[in-house]
């Protein structure tokens, strides 16, 4: 959803009256940030309190690329990781999460492997359609079972749009909410309903009800559902011990627009992307009787801080043992206090942007390839910055590119380098950035996309590649080629020591390669168990260098 | 100013709060529309309750060209529009106008002339600076007598940005309306204040105070006069009797961004286009205990409804000699019903686009031209729409492109001339406007820039052009040229009978041409006294055609 979808943020058609009420009567903020601008990175900054490069939930596969979790990524949350629920068990709450998980599909991913007591929805997003052999349809689980399937026994009709699954998410939401009033037990509800994902969803009595479209059917279907969910809080007489925010884990997918896609406002570009579109949220903030009414906090708000300050309700501590990138709110909320914090924007394990203040500096800037671009995706649809919406990745980490949000939130106008204000605002924000980034431990990525057969057995995926191209502190090593010298490198918490691996390579000729990577694992205390390739060129005798590493090739070539 | 200027439609710094709170004590209209993207035509249409090619505001001098009255222009509003100050007159209402005229500077043309009886401000905008001999400052005036000059008695700091006019300005509205109640007269105050236009300007307790720059700076003082305004009416018990409405004149100036320039939200384009941007504008109604608070109407409103509204609030009749654009909101302000009625987008004499529910049909499009945009002189700042935001003047009056503005606001996607949407959307807007075009009597053009030696004597300018250049009823007359034949046409309404005339030509050669425009005149019942040229060809005799027409030439070659 983007920043632009709600009236209270300006949506012309002003049809989240619910939402602007629930403004009205709580906190708004407008420069609330997610973590990453898609879907599966944002919810583990959401639940870890921590940027998506420190808990793995970033790729290696390309530079700024962006990733989440298809059926085909066998990553997930690692267990290294500390859940919001896991830690509020500490205080006694009980935790359900409703609709889209999104951290890892495979079992010891799901969310009752991480702290939470009950689960309905899916672990991925429900779009398709899938041919439901080999691509099956998303399942559905209740707690640890499936009970079925997306286009199956959950019907989505995308033709006509018509799906119940929004009103089944808030029977959910509303039932656990009931069960945990009438047993006095606190309790944390993780509501992640995905009815504006494309393709767009809602139920019969919203079809067709919105000046909008489709997508602004699901839209008054989800505003509808918070309204209720906030009049039982009221009805049970719990509102005043319950908070509740609202906002989104990227901004709307321009891709889709317009009938699939929403608005960002006066912001640029969309999902996918580091501009203010991509990541600017809407964000509401709701404590009857606690935070005062109709307020607005220019805090700089990122949806990591739903952790810090979750944790902080319930009189809880963040963990102390990791970095935690989460602020809490509460004296933003509750004493208008305002605190000076960097939000970075990153696209993978690149840091794209930071804002400190009002001021925005691109490092890098990119919104998607020419060969995507020609093929009529279009991150930017009718937007074009000069310089900056650029369609290869274009590199200004000597320089940076710096916007001042509050004159030009639609970065526009670069600030020109020779001015006075451009050289404040560099000399402010250069230290901060070289901070995060010298004290930053990259988690092993989860989101790496590697060959099928290795995918498809449900192993993880290392990649081991030329020198400067792995983030984080890494293992290097140099060796001779038969056409000269080459550098290797391996992150250096890649793996855990005595963990088995098999080494697989394209072609190998002399050896040099393969040898060299043993060697990386040997230095991690990695156990090698094989090697492969696909192609061996017998006379070059490469397998000979492995020694008494078993080597196999799929064909021989002489 | 724009429509994304006001924090209640969404300006992320929300500076504005004593709008906003205006906004929820009374109510919102997302759909109102200025009549024009510029400041002389939509003052008018305010002031008269009809579009500015009826009232005569603007120009002929090529097609779809804004035009407003720099202190070039000798035209004004003329005698026979009835202003709705002189109509509250009828009512017994007392009028004042305090800022910006912008309706001809010349004495005739002056606010109480036009049934104001007074006034405080400038008849033109104050931009500048001017060198104050050729081209002067912008006078200020108390009523008939002018008081001082913008820059001179009136400062401006350029650099600073301060200047205290807003204060004057409000201090003026304070005192009128305190008068008017301390005399138990009903009152009708036009406060038309220019702090947002370029040179943008604040007093000092505002300067540097908006995280917006210079420009929320404006704003800002805007905002406070408005929240003082309506606290006076409410200290004086007068608040359920007064009926206030804030809007702006066109769209957020895109040109002047980001230091001078405001926020059109999600609009497209600005100032001087008929984009969203340029001509949907903020619009809120107050009227404590008549009009329901925190409401939002749909309704497609027009800066004209203000005129029969104002005029149904006093219990008056719109005039009934003349075609009337306003519509009278009290039904949709008081009971929520919404009325079917067009928005007719007008650059120059050019319809460019017309909306009609949630459809927008666009005959033309044009932002600005390739030798402006060249010169950086920019509409759309980092707005790109491909085959929308045209940089030439692009026909599409018979297969207009039409957007659905609830889906698509920032009119991005034109829809598919295949689609049944698009026919059923073209089949209802054609007979609307078609029945609009056969109607329309355009007035005589009053923002015409003629030569400027007649310009500088004060005179009125007729064009007489080849057929197809001027809008509405004509009067045509073919004639042979020495290399073929010709069409020439008149304005049917451009003269009264007994007119005084000067015919004016670069070049007089067989005289056809200049012969052609006597018989115009001649058959309008004008009075030709002379016919005059630049260069005179003597050797092929036009002057004798021309008969007993005085001719006089400045060049004359064999």
């Amino acid at each position: 959803m983007g920043w632009g979808d709600l009236g209270v943020y300006g949506e012309p058609s002003r049809e989240t009256p619910n939402l602007d009420q629930m403004a009205t009567e709580g906190m708004l903020f407008p420069n609330f940030y997610t973590a990453n601008p898609l879907c599966s990175p944002s919810r583990a900054a959401l639940l870890t309190g921590r940027l998506p490069i420190r808990s793995g939930f970033y790729t290696t596969n390309g530079h700024a690329r962006n990733a989440y979790t298809p059926q085909e990524i066998v990553g997930g949350i690692p267990d290294s990781e500390l859940l919001l629920p896991a830690l509020l068990k500490g205080a006694g709450y009980a935790s359900k999460i409703v609709g889209k998980w999104h951290l890892g599909h495979r079992p010891q991913f799901h969310p009752l492997k991480h702290g939470f007591d009950e689960w309905f929805g899916s672990p991925n997003c429900h779009f398709g359609p899938y041919d439901n052999k080999a691509r099956p349809n998303i399942p559905v689980y209740r707690d640890q079972e499936m009970v079925g399937r997306f286009y199956e026994e959950f019907p989505i009709n995308l033709k006509t749009g018509e799906a119940n699954l929004t009103q089944i998410y808030l029977q959910e939401a509303l039932e656990f909410i009931q069960r945990q009033q009438a047993a006095h037990r606190p309790f944390f509800l993780y509501w992640a309903v995905d009815a504006t994902h494309a393709p767009v969803y809602a139920s019969k009595p919203f079809l067709g009800t919105s000046q909008r479209g489709r997508y602004g059917d699901a839209i008054r279907e989800l505003d509808d559902s918070v309204g209720r969910i906030l009049r039982l809080l009221q009805d049970l007489g719990i509102a005043e011990n319950t908070f509740v925010f609202f906002t989104s884990d990227n901004g709307a997918a321009l891709i889709s627009a317009p009938r699939q896609g929403g608005s960002n406002g006066p912001f640029l570009c969309g999902k996918q992307t580091t501009f203010e579109g991509g990541m600017r949220e809407p964000a509401i903030a709701w404590w009857p009787g606690h935070i005062p009414a109709g307020q607005v906090s220019h805090q700089l708000g990122s949806i990591m801080d739903l952790f810090t300050t979750s944790l902080s309700l319930a009189g809880l501590e963040p963990p102390r043992d990791r970095a935690i990138d989460g602020l809490d709110l509460l004296p933003a909320m509750l004493q208008g206090r305002l605190t000076d914090r960097p939000i970075f924007y990153y696209r993978g394990n690149t840091l794209m942007a930071v804002t400190l203040g009002q001021y925005k500096a691109h490092f890098w800037t990119w919104t998607n390839s020419w060969e995507e671009f020609k093929q009529g995706i279009d991150f930017c649809p009718g937007q074009n910055v000069s310089g900056v919406t650029t369609h290869s990745q274009e590199e200004h980490t000597k320089l940076p590119l710096i916007f001042h949000l509050g004159r030009d939130p639609g970065e526009r106008f670069p600030l020109s380098i020779a001015s006075i204000e451009y050289l404040d605002a560099l000399r402010r924000i250069t230290p901060v950035v070289q901070q995060h980034q010298e004290a930053l431990v990259p988690g092993q990525p989860q989101l790496n996309v590697c060959n099928r057969a290795v995918m498809e057995l449900g192993l993880g995926c290392i990649l081991i590649r030329k020198r400067g191209k792995l983030p984080g502190p890494t293992v290097c090593t140099s060796y001779a080629l038969e056409y000269g010298k080459a550098e290797l490198e391996i992150q250096r918490d890649a793996l855990e020591p005595g963990q088995k691996v098999v080494v697989v390579d394209d072609l190998l000729a002399t050896g040099g390669t393969m040898c060299a990577a043993c060697e990386l694992l040997g230095q991690l205390q990695a156990e090698v168990l094989e090697c492969v390739s696909l192609v061996e060129l017998t006379s070059l005798k490469g397998r000979e260098k492995l020694g008494a590493v078993p080597f196999f090739s799929l064909l021989q070539y002489e």
